[in-house]
């Protein structure tokens, strides 16, 4: 669905929504503007916990994936699972529901009592999981490049491990930030060319469009330099041009 | 707030509120319901995702939250945060607005642009932070227990590492899961005596009340166990006194 997407619209953007707006009915008002602004310019939307902390998920969250859906986008939420297996499986539940056809999830529940039901649910549902391997933000290289080992193993980067996992556990994709090309090219090499790469950290966070994709990113999820400019559908345009 | 309930209710139990009801309706009446019936045998409410997906934040959640302080009763958002700064902090002050007095966040995102922006806001709401330390679940073996190096450091476990990061960040608590004793013995000789240690999985998960608390817990954390007993007031009842 993305890879449709993305060849019709020539983009390789993926809008992040996460507009922020104390008045429920505005911060609606603004997301499903933003959307129609720029749908034609981007190949998904990724939807973070912002939306659905201020709108529900239910009577709020579930009309804009619907209208996702009506631009023949796919949604992705932006989960970050990261709890016990009961609970992963209820949050994802809930987000395939309402109608999500991609959630993030983060591996480091593990598998036994962790990953094991999402991974199952996601399954019987043809859901898409993407595992995220390497946050976008200054002070994530403490912990995802620590070298670390299991069991025997030796050492290596936190996020070559997390790779690992996610090609055992057969997830369709890894989000890498964009703001460390290097760690983009090692995890593409380590990936192969089936599993897709999202790099958030574009625009706002400094990370360079052009780099990323270079170094293997498939897409580019972008926010606030988005949703943020005076022109979001020239934003968005521009992003998706600087990705051909 | 939490100790003080501990010590006039007797208890170290706190109650994880984590019901499922596709109805509406139903599952705040059941919250309600569990609510008022072992508030005398719990020393704080924790909520999970579970509620906040289901009910919504606003004019669900919310309302739990202040029937919890009616009880003189601290309420505790496992929102196990582990995003990005702007968005870590968007979370952590939504749930801060909706009541919640202590949050517990992922240590993983490290400081800069990830956990600063969350404590400088609990310092100045004065709200609790408590780091997720190690999980209860099998799989967190995988990689909470991984051996592993900051810089040029000599390799530790990874917990280890979480807890001198929460020590350091000033975190009010560490959850350590109930399952393992002796993570929980090692987790209070690194935290020292003025950080408390809440530890889930106890009961459905299968972890022993006794040994948690005898390794070194101060408060368990009990969902199952309790608001699916047939008596959830006697079993909280019980729960306490296990851990007295």
């Amino acid at each position: 669905m993305i890879r449709k997407a993305s060849r019709e619209r020539r983009s390789r953007v993926v809008l992040a929504l996460d507009l922020e707006d104390p008045d429920r009915g505005k911060l609606m008002q603004r997301s499903m503007d933003v959307l129609s602004a720029v749908a034609k310019h981007v190949c998904a939307v990724k939807l973070n916990r912002q939306l659905v902390l201020a709108l529900g998920l239910w009577g709020g969250v579930d009309s804009i994936v619907n209208t996702i859906h009506e631009f023949s986008l796919p949604a992705i939420m932006d989960a970050k699972l990261n709890d016990v297996g009961h609970t992963n499986e209820f949050m994802a539940r809930s987000y395939m529901d309402a109608g999500f056809d991609a959630l993030i999830a983060s591996p480091i529940t593990g598998w036994e009592g962790g990953m094991d039901s999402v991974f199952k649910l996601a399954e019987s549902r043809d859901k898409a999981l993407i595992m995220l391997t390497y946050m976008s933000n200054p002070g994530a290289q403490t912990f995802y490049s620590m070298q670390a080992s299991r069991g025997n193993e030796s050492p290596k980067p936190m996020f070559e491990t997390f790779i690992e996992m996610a090609r055992q556990w057969k997830a369709y994709g890894l989000v890498v930030g964009a703001t460390r090309p290097e760690i983009i090219r090692r995890s593409r090499e380590l990936a192969g060319r089936d599993m897709a790469i999202l790099s958030p950290g574009v625009g706002a966070q400094g990370g360079d469009p052009r780099a990323a994709i270079g170094a293997g990113s498939d897409y580019l999820i972008v926010g606030r330099a988005i949703y943020e400019a005076s022109d979001p559908k020239k934003a968005a345009s521009q992003y998706s041009e600087l990705t051909l």
